[in-house]
């Protein structure tokens, strides 16, 4: 059972996580915090990516305030070098390397143009666990990506936020919610490592980003499917097609439709890293489309930073996650369920070693 | 008894406190922390003033993020309402109302262009109890209302220094004090509810605002009375006349008079509001005057706002109130032990219930 | 034996700290905060400077806050005054002063335009203790002093850092260190009160700074003598001769050489104030050559100061110092060690007291 006292501390290790855009990580030091630990991140002279912890064991300078030396990097304190594994391979003035003069580096998979990292068990992290984005690159689908904001909360609020389609009728009034969906329930499935929040709003007006680029001319039926990839990659598939149709995924297909994927990183108890990327089947090559679409976006995303980050403050304050559990929250619950399970599960194992 | 150490984070709870002046009070949400509690402000169609727990128990999300629906508010996150008593009559998408869906609303009271709160017992919220404010509209007197200072201080600090005149001397050369004080001491009075520090200053040079408006041809008889209405309104009686005169009441209504209400309403255990208004029985009618009664007072107070909050920081660093009393320090006590006393009743009374 | 978990709030009190340079005291109230106590400075109208405790034992108001009148302090509250001894010689309107109402004041010392404070027992305070600066003054050396620099680390880690001759090679390649000394090892020294870290790097191209300034046209014989006047007082002698002569104590005077006085006082637990001076045997009476040798040594100094407060965020972090020591550590080791020994027999004065 979920506890409603918040436990933020604690994260899921065994599981792949975005640590940055593919664009970010180049022959410079980059330092991201993950999972409240720091990390350094650069690529090798052939391009791989690499990331080890951003502290070095001598006198916990930052590596990332070093420098790369080739493929090694050099603390910038007193110049000790560290291969691609971890390992110190130089200790200036001193011949003998100590055992300790290591750091830890992680397992990194390079997909969807996003460099992930592997924070757990390093003989678990197999990439064909990293999420499936099917449309991705595919012909008749356009992309936006890269996209990147910082969120004051913990990442079990931005959890909860994403299996619950009922907020956008009240935080996104501006662009993918509105009144009408205001009392349709939502549904709940759940699979292995998977939850899943939908509901059809069906005869409804359109919102405003399906006015905007769907060419309707009366109301729609559309959807909101809210699939959770546990413990925290989300993908929203979004649309609308003319009212009085088949609603069959061939119609959807044909309709207006896209999928926002919303990849969560913790950084801390209190913040969360959030990069999201969005494929849409309409305008396809209009780059203005795909600026609007930025836009648009950004300002949903936002809006939710802002309730969210006000909502980790008072949790802060009070010690409390929720005095009042509705049926909207369903889908939440299950989630923080089944992350608490994989929390319990990975101390078990951890304390069996 | 009084002890030295510090226990800034009780309040007394049974006392009206001013929550905002009226003119804040309208149809937006006005957040404002009140007593460490998260409030919110607004009025119901029919002008009435509203408050009630800042923190929809769903979620946690801020009331004021959301907005106003005729006379209900509505969360933000999911549009769930509350009517001015804080029962939740509306949750999107699920008809039943469960009965832990509601917040706490606030007894209040407008008076004085001010909206006075109680965050006490509802039942004993009183009116009546609001300080009287003799002349507050009478012919007469010119009025200078709808003023504020933050004050990052405890609100303790803060009545220590408004039964204390001898501060002026030094604190307030600028404006309200002078040298001719120094040495006077300062008489204590008490009675039901109520203290007051007081002390005439004879045949002495007038104080720089009683030389700009007063009309002073030679030295003065001044007088200060410090009047503490507990917890913690304040208003001081001040003024001059010239001397050799009788110095009674009916010289002091024909001399330089005015009454300052510093109406205290503690935010936090480190910070305190402070709302005042100036009545004056010279220079009527001249909105000039006016400008520069506020000017001079908001000067006045930035003195007391800035010692105050060095006080603060080294009270927080020592975790000691004060090393050595004097006996200015009679009326501060008093009044320390006065509410001391209030709030162990309330605990008292807490615990009975 | 000092352990690797970090306790910083200790700091050696019987010991002379620069507490500001001479230029900074005057016939105005200065705060400032040293060892964790908030000190206020000023000098007499014979200019004799004078310290004491900078927080009134009446409300604990910052007595930098009041002002001087004559050689006595008056608090801004309530114009309590103090005299140089920090005894309490005036309460506005009551005659007797109660015997808690006195600050403690501190021995102070000026010497080589410092103001010198002494925290700990006076009795102790003996002014030969001061570190000596043989050249300073003297002709045939130009000073640049007066400087300062605040750190936002521990003094501890500043201590290190200053018998560490090592970490030049890397931290300041771009004035004082080069790759020419990266391997070459550190022999330390110890004696009564002192640590001393040096090397000689041979046969190598000078450092930046002495190619602008030493005027060589080939390799050069370099030195880095790294003395620690325990608790907290640096200098580095520093310098460079033609390759192949003999490095004699004369040679050295006669070839490129300055000494580096790092006077460092603890602030707090997490900052420290960085006191320094400079003393060069090269282009004297060069104004220019002063300003560029300020501007050349801060930026040096700033290098370190950036690499600590990181280092200072790790250790907070982490609550660990170090993870693996190195043969370069010798020398910090020992200062740590030999003021862990300090802070003791001080504990165990005081425990006797």
């Amino acid at each position: 059972m979920v506890s409603n006292v918040i436990s933020n501390s604690q994260f899921v290790r065994n599981a792949w996580y975005v640590a940055a855009w593919s664009k970010e990580v180049g022959r410079s030091l980059l330092p991201r915090t993950i999972l409240n630990e720091n990390v350094v991140l650069f690529r090798k002279q052939d391009g791989t990516p690499v990331a080890m912890t951003d502290r070095c064991p001598h006198k916990l300078a930052p590596l990332s305030m070093g420098e790369l030396v080739g493929d090694l990097v050099q603390c910038g304190y007193h110049g000790m070098q560290y291969d691609d594994t971890g390992r110190c391979v130089r200790i200036p003035g001193q011949p003998p390397i100590p055992p300790g003069a290591r750091v830890q580096s992680f397992p990194l998979a390079e997909k969807y143009n996003a460099v992930w990292i592997w924070m757990g068990e390093a003989a678990l992290a197999d990439p064909a666990r990293i999420i499936d984005i099917p449309y991705y690159g595919e012909p008749g689908w356009a992309l936006v990506d890269g996209q990147y904001l910082a969120f004051e909360t913990n990442y079990l609020n931005l959890t909860d936020n994403l299996v619950d389609p009922a907020h956008t009728s009240y935080v996104h009034k501006r662009t993918i919610g509105n009144a009408g969906g205001e009392d349709v329930p939502v549904k709940v499935e759940q699979s292995e490592g998977r939850v899943l929040a939908y509901r059809w709003v069906k005869d409804a007006e359109p919102v405003p980003i399906m006015k905007k680029y769907g060419g309707f001319t009366g109301n729609v039926d559309r959807w909101q499917y809210y699939h959770l990839h546990l413990p925290s990659n989300s993908y929203v598939d979004f649309g609308a097609v003319a009212t009085g149709g088949d609603n069959s995924e061939a119609s959807k297909q044909n309709g207006f439709r896209s999928f926002t994927y919303n990849l969560l990183t913790p950084e801390t108890a209190g913040r969360t890293h959030y990069f999201w990327l969005h494929l849409r089947n309409y305008a396809l090559d209009v780059p203005e489309v795909d600026a609007d679409i930025e836009r648009l976006y950004r300002l949903t995303f936002e809006e939710d930073r802002d309730i969210l980050a006000a909502i980790q403050k008072q949790q802060d304050k009070t010690g409390v996650r929720e005095y009042v559990k509705l049926s909207i929250d369903n889908a939440p619950s299950r989630v923080r369920t089944l992350i608490q399970r994989m929390l319990d599960a990975e101390q078990k194992q951890v304390a069996a070693e």
